[in-house]
């Protein structure tokens, strides 16, 4: 693996992008009305800042700046287009943690936002946040051409809905045999859905903002793509591997629920040939921007050593 | 009121946009999957289905498609704005019915969809209509001007967000005394959150499509905002005063929940003094249209008249 960047060096980008990410979306969060709003109620506006406005890596997000600056996007628009993607992500971690689907009382240490508000809430917090994603990726700050707007919106509707995201965590659910019979999912599509797509749209986002090439779209979708895979395969194995501290919850919790992961089909030893081999499939993947991949290439590594 | 319509025109004309709607949205919800989808869960799109093609009057995209004619934009352009927006209308039903916001075990006579799927389903296939809408929008049939798709785009984000619709529902639950101390709700607010914003989004979103000039969007913009309060007016009438074989459900709910309505506020004579004063205004508003808003004063008579 061929990257300019060290560990510690993309460590202060991924911060940096995390702090203006924050301070973004603490901006977009505020009780303060837009044209064409009424008025934001303050309980709703709590409970969406509550679960976005607590750090976290802002993975998404920086892969969104990441790819933009592949082709020299200003920052600002960029910023944006992840901000919305947060969002998506947030609310999405709400909905998953209700009572009825994941059931978590804890999310990063703190209470999930039923728990700290109540069920009614944290549903709405969430449509809150689903809705304002598409707010956001619309405002005219995230680009000046509106096709390139429509294109961005229209893909992040794609990833995180019936075909993306929403349908990955149904399909999830029926793995758990929640519908009856329980039937083994398709790890590899699963996972897909339900955290690749948004992760790829971060990628994609960075295309479609740079007016990338045919060729320069196809490589960051393929990357996207080999990003959500590690991602999920590093995930796994840190559910089996991890350190309950470092991780901030519990290990062990996907063998508890009877999950299938990469883990359980591929072995400790199968999953982590997979992740090395993920590694240098993304490395090529990005051969055609030379030395402006770099930080792409460091945030795959990141991904896949990464230890919460 | 002056109109060139009868009773019986109307009717027929708000069956045909209602059975298009139904078909337009039978197309949307397939099971076939659009570019950048991976696949489309089948039990997701069940879900989805039955909550969407149930009839109903598919009042917003009536006057979606309405508002548009005013202009003589092409039918299928304002149906696919109305199927989008449609499709949020849906979706908020579905989440209201949940056990933890309504907990409403019928909607029209049948099983909510957490009652005749599950809960965890049901909250999908919410989230699943809601980022539909916002793909649907996109789409390049509705409009082949990129800056007018993206117009409808925010402004469907806003009338149903945390400043619209979501923000509606909130405080309609804070107004039961839901998050401790009740509070008697500004029922003019609640009602231009909760249902008005939608409603008056199909009225924009005809102005939008038709490139309206400032004079004509105020009047659409003025005339929705009326037919949004008359609507909850009858609406709060009927559930003192209508039939529940005709209504689909027992009257007196509003009464038994302890809510505040615009009767509450008004009492009936008032309640109905007031729909006549909204009728005539609406009727005033669409004056710059002449005849072409024959239809538009029509559809707020039979929303104010309706016996369901």
């Amino acid at each position: 693996m061929t990257t300019g960047l060290s560990t510690q060096d993309f460590a202060k980008l991924l911060d940096t992008t995390a702090a203006q990410t924050e301070t973004l979306l603490g901006q977009l969060l505020s009780d303060s009305t837009l044209p064409g709003e009424i008025t934001r109620p303050h309980r709703l506006m709590e409970a969406m800042r509550y679960s976005s406005l607590n750090g976290g890596k802002r993975l998404r997000p920086f892969l969104a700046v990441a790819s933009a600056e592949v082709f020299g996007v200003p920052r600002p628009s960029a910023l944006l287009a992840g901000a919305a993607l947060e969002c998506i992500h947030c609310y999405s971690l709400i909905h998953d943690d209700l009572p009825s689907m994941d059931n978590s009382d804890l999310r990063r240490g703190r209470p999930t936002s039923h728990k700290k508000f109540d069920e009614a809430t944290a549903i709405l917090a969430g449509d809150g946040l689903l809705t304002l994603a598409f707010d956001i990726i619309t405002r005219d700050e995230v680009h000046s051409d509106p096709a390139i707007r429509l294109a961005l919106t229209r893909a992040l509707a794609r990833a995180s809905g019936i075909g993306g995201m929403v349908g990955g965590q149904i399909m999830d659910l029926a793995g758990e045999g929640r519908f009856g019979d329980r039937e083994p999912p398709d790890v590899a599509k699963l996972q897909q859905m339900k955290t690749g797509a948004l992760l790829k749209y971060g990628c994609i986002a960075g295309a479609i903002l740079g007016k990338a090439s045919k060729e320069q779209y196809a490589a960051l979708d393929a990357y996207g793509h080999l990003f959500g895979e590690a991602f999920q395969n590093a995930d796994d194995l840190l559910d089996v591997e991890g350190d309950a501290a470092a991780l901030g919850k519990p290990a062990g919790q996907d063998a508890a629920a009877g999950k299938t992961t990469f883990v359980t089909q591929l072995g400790v030893d199968g999953a982590k040939a997979r992740l090395r081999d993920l590694l240098k499939q993304a490395d090529s993947a990005l051969t055609p921007f030379g030395a402006k991949g770099d930080v792409l290439r460091a945030a795959a590594r990141f991904v896949a050593e990464r230890q919460n």
